[in-house]
């Protein structure tokens, strides 16, 4: 009943179904029941319950196999008893390679502090009382500033609104538009989860080296949720032509992209963004090295841009912004207000003086500079022990993709599991429904290991890769 | 379309109409739709529009009447015009009397930074990892302790979980309990608003001067939402029969109390709790001067205990706490994570170290003395100037109820909004769907005034009420 204190993907289902594996409730081999039937009678999610499926097939309690369901692994349970030694799946990896979190030793705690120590001096009265649904005016003012220069987003104060986080701007989009979404068809289960939630079966679009193919988005999609910066989690950049045909696509039907730049700022190939991005539409067809700005400067009547300090400072500060089309400010304020979907005003005022101060921008070249390094180390240590194995999706973000040989997933997944690596596989991120060709691959996170842990963690993937 | 800073509920929507009338666009006498009309054609809910045409009522920029729905007022929209002097309706009111807000020039900004310095620099390092969806386990401690202290509650660290105020974690309850509620007759829109959002069409109970008739709750109901300790908004603390009954119900039919603490911490004439507060059940029909614990004591595994720092501290801080039964933990972390309805860690860490270090005691202590004060002030007005005008709910919390001639209450509200005050009548707390008996009345808030508009709000007070 304890969870981790890591996790709110570590859930309270993952783990009843890791004890009852554990002490022998799930016998070796029993058939789970389909994850749509458990989520019915436990009144959850449907990817809710998927992904804590693949949680445990990640971690090697479950397998999981084309045709014949999910099931409980042979032998993990005895193995995983206190007397039988070194289990083949220990309740807690040793090594965290989890896609999409920030080092947490790297929390900028003086900075941060001096920040919040003016904030709360210099707030007015009134931010003590009830806060405005759209965030703090202190706020708002310093993330137009920052976007307009960091990323190239279009936008004034006026039409930023303050979320708890990329999951919750998504939430409350959901709730204002509960029909008829297209999602790119690699993405965080997570995200389907909570469109599922809400009722809807988005059409997954397909994904290859240039991003989404949104030359296919279908024209009855109302919504269409992208990561053109850094396609999650291939890690490809939405090329110029795919941008200006999402945008093409929602000027001729009247629809809506939802624009995710969840690590926008941590590129190592280019600068994330150039002086007139809003010109990159018009450079069709061109893989040359163009800087990545955000979408939204191609069309901000059209795009709702989300941003979050969940990767660049970190997830336990529950702050997010919405750059909104100023035709839908009024309904997504409003539906923000009757929703008390409300941050942290404190907060608010310590991030916007952070901003302010510059210490923001510090903080992030001091990341990309510590990622970066970390990438090298990892992409130098697979051409030197896995030359036979392709990388890709090593230009930006917090993790790389491991190409594997056909077929060989599920057991790269349960060997890693056995090296107490916790990791996902491409199809972990594949949306239930998409269609067409599945590459196997692993997703390795490479921000989360603290340094003294970083060696380790590397030799035990490599122990966990296929031979040639 | 710019919000005023202080309100989720000031909102879009009420703004737009306040507009509409200022331009004309509503003229004077007009037939507003009915409100759930126009929720499903804004896609909202229907008490949310409610609450806004009681909001726009309470300003006098609507009537309504019973059996002819609301109107756009007469005269209004030429005298709120810039050119025509002192309107009726200011756009802003100049007093502020509306209930539930603490006053926001009294946060402890000293006190708390200390705290949030502290917390900074003591933090472990995975507090800026992803967070635990029932919060961190320093607050959990820290909450146990003192709940226990100062409210009688029955719990450990264990049991609790951290939510962003009572709304969120009544928007959690109500995801995971989609039907049959009963409610106090009388309550807060807003929370009627978010049952009737997630699908919810709860049984109101009738209320009177010894709190809900819990003898009354249907046999088909299975989740009551009380506050025993304040009925909100009349003011009485619940009958120690009252709450043996409603514990009885829970026992016999296996539904679940939910029981929303939303100011327990100020009491005037009594302790707010005693060492022994589950016995209160014993002494039946007693209106002796007991303390007032929390229902929770007399059965912790039938009723989900809600607090908030949103009236002892301030609402912009977004923290609440349930004391969840043991045997629906499991199901509550499991929809908080699923949900991402997490709070911010640096937040909870500081009040961890604020409750922890008695800072949070002498805050209390600070308040209620201060708030004590002021209602004194206003009942000792109230005796001088309008002794014709019975008082009620003065032994706690942050606001009175003053009774009013029968079918005065609306002429009343708008006599107030002509001299400048926001504040509501009680008919805009009755569920919409109550039957029985209504009370005329005013329920009028002390806490927000700053000392040096205090005496100029009681004035204005004073003008508008009726002549013996």
């Amino acid at each position: 009943m304890d969870l981790p204190a890591e996790g709110a993907r570590r859930t309270a289902l993952a783990q009843a179904l890791r004890s009852a594996v554990r002490s022998g409730r799930l016998a070796g081999g029993t058939r789970l029941p389909p994850y749509r039937a458990l989520a019915a009678d436990l009144g959850l999610a449907r990817n809710a319950v998927a992904d804590a499926y693949a949680e445990l097939v990640a971690e090697g309690w479950f397998t999981a196999r084309q045709g014949s369901g999910t099931r409980v692994a042979e032998g993990v349970a005895a193995a995983a008893a206190p007397s039988a030694g070194a289990g083949p799946a220990p309740e807690r990896p040793r090594h965290d390679l989890l896609q999409g979190k920030p080092d947490p030793a790297s929390f900028p705690r003086g900075p941060w502090a001096t920040s919040a120590r003016r904030a709360l001096a210099g707030a007015p009265t009134e931010a003590f009382g009830p806060g405005d649904p759209r965030g703090r005016p202190e706020l708002r003012r310093a993330l137009a500033g920052y976007l307009s220069r960091t990323r190239g987003v279009r936008t004034g104060p006026e039409n930023i609104v303050v979320c708890s986080g990329f999951a919750n701007g998504l939430r409350l989009l959901a709730s204002l538009r509960p029909r008829d979404w297209a999602v790119e068809a690699y993405g965080l289960p997570f995200h389907h989860g909570i469109l599922d939630a809400a009722g809807i079966r988005p059409h997954p679009v397909a994904v290859d080296e240039d991003g989404a193919r949104t030359g296919e988005v279908p024209a009855r999609a109302r919504t269409l949720l992208l990561t053109p910066a850094h396609q999650f989690p291939t890690g490809c950049a939405l090329l110029p032509a795919r941008r200006a045909a999402a945008v093409e696509w929602a000027r001729s039907t009247g629809g809506l992209i939802v624009e995710d730049d969840y690590d926008g700022e941590f590129r190592y190939d280019r600068k994330p963004v150039d002086p007139t991005p809003w010109q990159l539409g018009e450079r069709r067809n061109s893989r040359q090295r163009l800087p990545v700005g955000a979408l939204q400067a191609l069309d901000p009547d059209r795009v709702i841009y989300l941003g979050t300090a969940s990767k660049s400072l970190a997830p336990g500060l529950r702050l997010g912004w919405m750059v909104v089309p100023p035709g839908l400010m009024e309904e997504v304020t409003a539906a923000k207000g009757f929703g008390d979907w409300a941050s942290s005003t404190l907060d608010q005022l310590t991030l916007a003086e952070f901003i302010r101060s510059g210490a923001y921008d510090r903080h992030v070249r001091k990341m990309r500079l510590q990622y970066q390094r970390r990438r090298n180390d990892l992409v130098a240590r697979l051409a030197a022990d896995a030359p036979h194995l392709r990388v890709s999706g090593v230009a930006a973000g917090l993790h790389i993709v491991l190409e594997l040989p056909p077929g060989t997933e599920p057991d790269v997944i349960r060997s890693a599991a056995r090296q107490g690596l916790a990791l996902h596989g491409l199809s972990y991120f594949r949306h239930p429904d998409a269609v067409g060709p599945h590459a196997d691959g692993l997703v390795v996170g490479y921000g989360t290991p603290t340094d003294s842990l970083w060696s380790g963690a590397l030799d035990a993937l490599m122990r966990a890769l296929p031979a040639p």
